[in-house]
């Protein structure tokens, strides 16, 4: 049987981080995950009460392609709520995560052999699912003086079809505020390239909220979930926002491509949208993780860090400790039993010289893992090993 | 904002009629559902049991991406019960329903531009999927004398990259016996055309039961579902067979398209397996439904009906009544408050004189559907309308 060359992405290193972590534990060994981006806890309760609710009382059949009118209108809503944006809910489309939202984002907007611009470091299956689809992924190196967010100046020159942004990023944590985000709209639109704002992590902020792209204008695309924020990684339930012009474009791809988003994830979502208390609760954990990371990685000699804007990673150069990042989290994880993930999933060019560690479990298990890391790098020492790697 | 060519597919006929279906019962009038393919019944209580006991016990976070392990095994058991087949459960991808699978599939096959026939009348998405991908469906016409499915003289002098087919199909309900499916897959096989095989109605027989595929021949693709026999369209929860040098490449593509499939629905999915009683209870309501429809239909004045084997569908000539199928939907849905669908979603050829009637729904209202379309052919008569359409 023959395969497509455009199926030949590169695998998930952080799956097998998670794969080698988990033949730590069935070896009886503790692991402590600072690897995976997902939150420890369960969907909202209130959400699990909603579906429990549903399952007794009716059938759970397909729903519209563009999800549930009523969990449109309630994420309209949270734009009121979140940034003071009247958004017509008719522009909300409901679906089977982030990761359905680029599918229908990316063939909505592009051809084949389209090139579609995004920053390194990035979330790795920008690039993978690009190049499943027939599209020419082109990576723009950030720099860190922009604290790893893309400039205009970036994307100078370059020939783009399209560009994807996240703000907060992924694995860095940084945010664009509302000029620098302005100014890459601005660059966008005065070039026919599509705009596509990744906000997955909205929602979870350390100081300023971050800015949604719809708060400058509505000729783009905004993708979101309720995988971090609403803590629901495993129902597979998110949306997008698009221009009124593209409703019934998005509308058709998503009845032919998904059918309809999972029926009782989008119960839970509903009901998620109301867990104020707990969401918040949620977030008051990774603050405090976050202040033990940024005190606790430095004691350990991760010192060339900075103070992530939201989400739940910080994103640290161990160029004075490594070459080799792949390696060297074999070796954390060996040595400290830590799980964390190497840069080059999210930065092919410089990713070998980086790491990332996520805090988005309890705060008992980051103390446990920083006093791991701790003694695990007071043994190793500063050595620079595999620096050619 | 630009939009793609290949995102300029065709709208989903039955959507359009369940909008007007779904109008008609908001202004108060009653509609007989004939047109979803869709069971009227919920996901098994044990799947829902099993769910709510999940909800409480843990986070329901990612699972890893080719699905939860216990699953892919209890799949590759139904492999043995239904057809005598020993299959390795690393072969086993769990997907987001049966549409995750075929964007799977189609990506992991075939790149741009690649030809994939598919028979007419079929399941309309498979030709808008394929064109979001830039991928070119070849509609392939199915004849009567083969029961409208395809045979390899239909397939002879076509230059195809791929080929997928659907046994028990839709709308027809037909099957592929052993001999007709294994003559495709040689003329296939001996052609360097990757065969695709959806089975996403196995298990809903009324005489023998469904060939796999797999009983014939490992080195295709073959998809199906917990949508229809397991009765849980709405949870997005279907599966992939991939051959053994294939599982890594759909692996790192399911990884980066869909991360995983929805945990939930893989909890409820897994209880489903052993729910076999109300299954095939459910599959008798359906026995008992298509005896009404094959005795009621002609009654009506639809006469040019074949019994089907399997599905819960019958597709109708309806050359001597009409020219414009739409027309007529719309003229029944009115008249006799009885919502079926245009053949032009199946066929765009020959779907403008047939319509496809459901029989999934509850026994009274298969009666109730009936009687209605008896009492409205008797007063429209058997007068050939829009002959030209």
């Amino acid at each position: 049987m023959r395969s497509s060359r455009r199926g030949d992405v590169d695998p998930f290193i952080v799956m097998d981080v998670m794969e080698a972590a988990r033949k730590r534990e069935a070896a009886g060994k503790s692991v402590i995950h600072m690897e995976v981006g997902q939150p420890g806890s369960p969907a909202p309760a209130g959400a699990r009460a909603a579906l429990a609710r549903a399952m007794e009382a009716g059938s759970l059949g397909y729903t519209v392609a563009l999800g549930l009118p009523e969990l449109r209108t309630g994420i309209a809503a949270l734009y009121a709520r979140w940034y003071g944006v009247d958004l017509d809910p008719a522009r909300v489309v409901v679906t089977s995560g982030s990761s359905a939202a680029f599918l229908l984002s990316f063939t909505a907007l592009f051809d084949a052999g389209a090139r579609v611009g995004l920053g390194e470091p990035g979330y790795p299956s920008y690039r993978q699912i690009l190049r499943a689809l027939s599209l020419e992924p082109v990576g723009l190196p950030a720099s860190p003086e922009n604290r790893l967010q893309p400039v205009p100046a970036d994307l100078a020159g370059v020939d783009l079809d399209g560009m994807i942004v996240a703000s907060p990023g992924n694995p860095s944590g940084t945010m664009l505020d509302r000029s620098a985000l302005a100014a890459l709209m601005d660059h966008c639109a005065g070039r026919d390239i599509s705009f596509i704002s990744d906000e997955i992590y909205h929602g979870l902020h350390y100081g300023n909220r971050a800015v949604s792209a719809l708060e400058i204008g509505g000729d783009c695309h905004v993708i979101n979930s309720f995988s971090k924020y609403f803590s629901m990684t495993g129902w597979r339930i998110g949306w997008m926002v698009v221009p009124e012009s593209q409703i019934r474009l998005v509308e058709r791809l998503a009845q032919n491509m998904f059918i309809c988003p999972p029926h009782a994830s989008q119960i839970a979502a509903l009901a998620a949208l109301d867990c104020v208390d707990e969401l918040e609760a949620n977030r008051a954990i990774y603050a405090e993780n976050r202040r033990l990371m940024l005190e606790g990685l430095p004691k350990a000699g991760f010192t060339k860090i900075a103070p992530p804007d939201g989400a739940f990673y910080i994103y640290a150069d161990v160029s004075d400790l490594t070459g080799d990042s792949l390696a060297f989290a074999a070796e954390i994880l060996d040595g400290a039993g830590v799980a964390v993930t190497p840069g080059l999933d999210f930065d092919p060019a410089r990713g070998a010289r980086t790491l990332r560690f996520s805090y988005a479990r309890s705060t008992a298990e980051i103390a446990e893992g920083l006093a791991r890391l701790q003694t695990f790098m007071a043994e190793r020492g500063p050595v620079l090993i595999n620096g050619a790697g």
